[in-house]
């Protein structure tokens, strides 16, 4: 081992192990710290995954250097520039653990965790420097999938936030930065407000599962990579754009609103849903839907990633 | 005129030119009906638009015939094989000239209404045959978007149905097909889902318009190209699917739904949507972005129709 500045990866689990190929893919060396023996396992085995998935999308780095794991964070003789945490989501857990990791690192080497549903104001408590503290939440995979939701308590200092910021979009992530946190994120909260909807249709007998999955996968999801969600309505009103729209239609979207479901995962519910999955799947298994997932959209990761390049880009990044 | 059978679409307005483009460009012989003298011209521009679209996305037929015009239905001499009703969204200006046209057509001709926000039960009404009435509401533009929703009434007639299923289909649609009508249909339900959810997070402050539109384009939008908002929890549950999914994780979705916005369309919010949507557009003006919008999809429904034909395709068609 050098003694170049190391990222360290807390947890070696299928998020830890994601996160560690994409730094180590990245040209960055990586160090991941798990008790657990089987980790290594994990990493290795994700890595050779990750590989390729990288080279698709031209964001591995020459030569890079797989992830180097280790039982405690003790064994670390590098210099820490960057740690990510990605333990179970164990208040308590990341609490103890981030403490014991505290006293190796400077005082301004930020701490981001991965975690989808706790806060920055709650992982933080604890900590003597806990203005360091963010999250930074990916999507799973993180290799594959673009996105960074960047977020942090009204303790946690703009230097950190902005030297994560700077790390992800340097590894070709998309950041998203929230202006406050909020449980759940960005994502997450968007993608569970369809499928609210979602399971109200099927669950009232509207449409089977195959026909909802078509409407977003054929009728929605296109457009959407193209343009976001407002931007529809924008330019539906449009000259003038969404004030436009809002003036015309804005009753109309509010009574579309309060008809919308709100379903409960009951017992009936969830049979109707497993069956109507079942359905869709049409004989294909957990395994094979997740390989033509995974085949799908790292074909088209690279075609979206090329259309960025030609220019044509109505989602521009931060700053350009 | 040849006597060979047409397809009548009645209202030249942008819905009904669209549809009238679609037709003829996949080898139809379309006649619209409007009385309306500017409506001529807008076929024609509409025309001009889709054409290169249709053949993008090789849906254009060999020497397609422009849909003919004419001021009212007693003009059409040859018979009518389906009707596609596209007139504004007045169940009673729909009702008297559908009541008009009946008169005209075989006993068994579908009549199709394009209708976002009327049902089925509502437009047949007043019929002497009801049964023939149902709802094939398209996405605008409909030469472009792929989707085509039909429902009907508990009287319309299943031979009404399958026979506009034929025709979309062979027009290279993607049929959705409720199993009962409901307002808005699948796919306008599911976006303002989506949407009243991205209001609630920049009404309140969480992140501002452009990191919302990137949460969606690209966070959310391009796996779902791949596969369902229900496939995606399908696969998260592992080797035992949507079922252990429900049983591991099921509280704490409902917790999250509970923990959705519910906005307003108020005075404030609307001001802070309409100011963050400028920053968002970074200078470019509507017709700007509706431009890079329709590059972008053509060339991603050029990608992703050459996808499924290598058959690598999740979201299959109906009954392969």
């Amino acid at each position: 081992l050098s003694a170049d500045p190391v990222i360290l990866v807390v947890g070696g689990g299928l998020i830890g192990a994601g996160w560690a190929a994409t730094f180590a893919g990245g040209g960055r060396p990586t160090v991941v710290v798990d008790p657990d023996p089987s980790a290594a396992a994990m990493i290795e085995t994700t890595w050779l995954k990750a590989v390729p998935v990288l080279a698709a999308l031209e964001q591995l780095a020459e030569n890079p250097t797989p992830p180097v794991v280790v039982r405690t964070v003790g064994k670390v003789r590098q210099p820490i520039s960057f740690v990510q945490e990605a333990l179970p989501e164990n208040l308590k857990l990341k609490r103890s653990v981030l403490a014991s990791i505290e006293p190796l690192l400077a005082v301004d080497t930020p701490i981001a965790s991965s975690s989808s549903s706790l806060m920055a104001a709650e992982i933080q408590a604890g900590l003597k420097h806990p203005e360091r503290l963010l999250v930074a939440h990916p999507c799973n995979p993180p290799y594959l999938m673009p996105t960074v939701e960047l977020s942090g308590s009204a303790l946690t200092s703009v230097e950190a936030l902005s030297r994560a910021e700077m790390l992800f979009s340097a590894l070709g992530k998309v950041v998203l930065r929230l202006e406050r946190e909020c449980r759940g994120h960005l994502v997450n909260r968007l993608q569970f407000a369809l499928w609210r909807e979602a399971i109200h249709l099927i669950a009232t007998g509207v449409a089977n599962v195959a026909d909802v999955e078509r409407a977003v996968s054929v009728g929605l999801a296109p457009r959407w990579t193209a343009i976001g969600p407002t931007t529809v309505f924008h330019l539906a009103g449009g000259d003038h754009g969404i004030g436009k729209f809002f003036n015309d239609l804005g009753r109309d979207v509010e009574a579309c609103w309060a008809d919308l479901g709100a379903p409960n995962l009951d017992e009936a519910t969830c049979r109707r849903v497993t069956v109507g999955m079942s359905v869709a799947a049409q004989g294909r298994n957990v395994a094979a839907l997740a390989a033509e997932r995974d085949t799908r959209m790292i074909a088209l990761a690279r075609f979206l990633a090329t259309q960025r390049k030609d220019g044509s880009v109505s989602v521009k990044g931060r700053g350009t």
